[in-house]
């Protein structure tokens, strides 16, 4: 290392868990997680969940100084929640929307509408190019039977997909985000894999903070604890992950996370752990990079995993657009079969009044919902289909790739 | 031009018009596609409109002798219609889904169900790498009062932004599909001016088909005359674009449109006419490329245009969006009104029956689907302006960074 001249760069990575009107303490903490980066003056600041835009520009105002580049990523109702704030110029950006996000009915869980994405800022220091990424996957609401699996194996999927061809012109990529996967999970090693980012905390010369790198743990007094029981230590979800792709060296000198309390203050800054880690950048004669070649076999049977998932995914979407199309079909029917006896009594065909007026038209009412209700289901299932279906057939080509590549020479 | 190697490709790009059940004699017009394109053998195939993937799968069987590579894009509730037939391998693929695309309440426009996107095919040929984009744009169905403008702006930005990002290892960039824009268009001189592609159609050597390249002309039986009166010649809104990123040159040698009809036949293949370019691709010592400086002041203009009207755009929809929240409100409150009446009733506060049961039922049922349909209409145009927002403000990026340029150096 020593020679040759090296970049060292801090980044910080947190969930701000920065929702209007629902996260608890949420200005004060905003205020404090300001203070906390104003005065350690980080390079690079990757946020996640600063749902509220006045949240952002309070951020910015209080940050200017030394943070003077920055970016907030607009998308879905709400937002993305994602932005970054950086001591260096932004060269460009990009925001690229996961197509699949959850359910919009599923208003308990609320991701639908954030228009989960992944946010790209290039960005120029010292005449290096790093692509710098951050992200917030779909969350876990239940790790036993996750139905949000397959939405969230196809966002893994796309996010290593849009740094695999957004990225070929930096030097180094790194990402920050909430990926809600514990580091064994599939997601994160066909992520991993397929873009051979590495994990700062696996890689830290030097750690400090929750025990296992964890960021979401029970001494966090904002954590639900019922959720984290069967993890005494808590889970880690929060990842700064980085690589070099041309001719550099990353290195991760130290890794820190909070732990449970701000520094010096009674509160977190959030129900997650900040992530920080301190990066050494280092020009070298060859290109750097993982050696793909040997890791090929395993990255074939990640994605084989991968697809597995996906195609469960896959068969429940095609059960669910299924059910739904029927749901329409019944409701039409049935409204159908109403305009026929309502036509039968107008003609005169039926004597009296042979049903209460009330009851006909409530169920006639009931009828348009259920053919609206169960049309829009279908439609969006339609959607899911396509996509999983989609996802498939993608993994399916770099699989036959992987295994076509030896004889390719 | 003699001396080096040059490789010559040829190019084909189509708009199906391949709709199910809507498409006047689909079946006949896709096996009529398929045999040219065997018969003619071209190196790349760039379709839109293919919006059944029975179609595709035909198609696929049909060429599988001279295109062995293909690949169809997933999108939306029907799909992307988007699909591309090589005779060289497809390395890679990405899809990326315009974040705006209509309305889903324009039913008779039926674009926001389609999931309008742009693809993205890697290939290498002779060690060359291509980077191929197909796309495919909000139509216009009024140009004198085009509600779509902005929405079609925001596509041919986010077209441009991902072909920059996704294009930076590319030896060549290309360019097919159906943009919905004549060329003096500003969204199609943001995209050339923010991407430096250059138009096959002003590029070529020699042309043969349409007047002026049209592609949509009276002479097609297929189109509607009514929508051409203004234009005798007809409009040309599909597209070949290229250019050429690192050591290498570009040039159409030969460009040709069909002309109304297929040759040989008695029908077109659409109601589009298709674009076939012949290119010449040649490596040279220096990097070729627009002289991007001495274009600048011009690009500013056109960002500064499209940004205008993506304003205009960004204001119709807060308005929208705003009437749609009132409405939810009013329907609220009407809803309320009436748990009043029914709870003093209910009470006995009211003597007697006040109100007909029927018109109450049938008060509360309207007065929750304006609810639910104006609570959607609120979410939608909210994503709008988030959008319109996200890429007025990325344009505003782009004149600072083009304004302060010089400075830099």
């Amino acid at each position: 290392m020593e020679g040759d001249p090296t970049l060292r760069l801090r980044v910080f990575d947190l969930n701000c868990w920065a929702i209007r009107y629902l996260s608890k303490r949420r200005q004060e903490r905003v205020r404090l997680i300001g203070n906390v980066l104003r005065r350690e003056g980080f390079d690079l600041v990757l946020l996640q969940e600063v749902w509220s835009e006045q949240d952002y520009s309070d951020l910015k105002v209080k940050l200017g100084g030394c943070y003077p580049f920055s970016h907030y990523f607009r998308s879905g109702v709400i937002g993305s929640g994602l932005c970054v704030f950086s001591r260096f110029p932004i060269l460009d950006t990009l925001l690229y929307q996961y197509s699949l996000n959850g359910y919009p009915y599923m208003l308990q869980h609320g991701d639908w509408f954030c228009g989960k994405s992944v946010g790209l800022v290039i960005i120029k220091i010292s005449g290096i190019i790093f692509n710098v990424y951050v992200t917030h996957l779909h969350a876990e609401y239940c790790r036993e039977k996750d139905a949000y699996l397959p939405h969230r194996l196809v966002q893994a999927w796309e996010l290593a997909q849009f740094i695999r061809h957004t990225s070929k012109a930096a030097d180094v990529v790194l990402l920050g985000g909430d990926l809600n996967m514990h580091p064994e999970d599939v997601g994160i090693r066909l992520l991993r894999g397929w873009t051979g980012l590495r994990d700062a905390f696996a890689e830290a010369a030097r750690f400090e903070g929750c025990e296992d790198g964890c960021t979401l743990v029970p001494n966090n007094c904002f954590t639900v604890k019922t959720e984290l029981l069967p993890f005494p230590l808590g889970i880690r979800i929060d990842y700064i992950l980085y690589k070099a792709v041309s001719s550099f060296t990353v290195k991760c000198e130290e890794l820190k996370t909070t732990t449970g309390t701000a520094p010096g203050m009674d509160i977190p800054f959030s129900d997650h752990e900040a992530v920080m880690a301190t990066l050494h950048i280092q020009r070298q004669g060859r290109a750097a990079g993982a050696p793909l070649g040997a890791a090929e076999p395993t990255l074939a049977d990640v994605v084989t995993e991968a697809r597995t998932e996906v195609g469960v995914g896959l068969r429940a979407a095609q059960q669910q657009r299924y059910s739904a199309g029927r749901m329409a079909v019944l409701a039409l029917l049935l409204l159908l079969l109403q305009a026929l006896a309502a036509l039968g009594v107008l003609a005169g065909l039926a004597a009296g009044q042979p049903f209460p007026k009330l009851s006909f038209s409530l169920l006639a009412f009931l009828a348009i919902g259920v053919l609206l209700l169960a049309t829009g289901l279908h439609l969006f299932h339609t959607m899911e289909v396509k996509m999983l279906q989609g996802t498939e057939e993608q993994m399916r080509m770099v699989l036959r790739a992987l295994q076509e590549r030896p004889s390719d020479g």
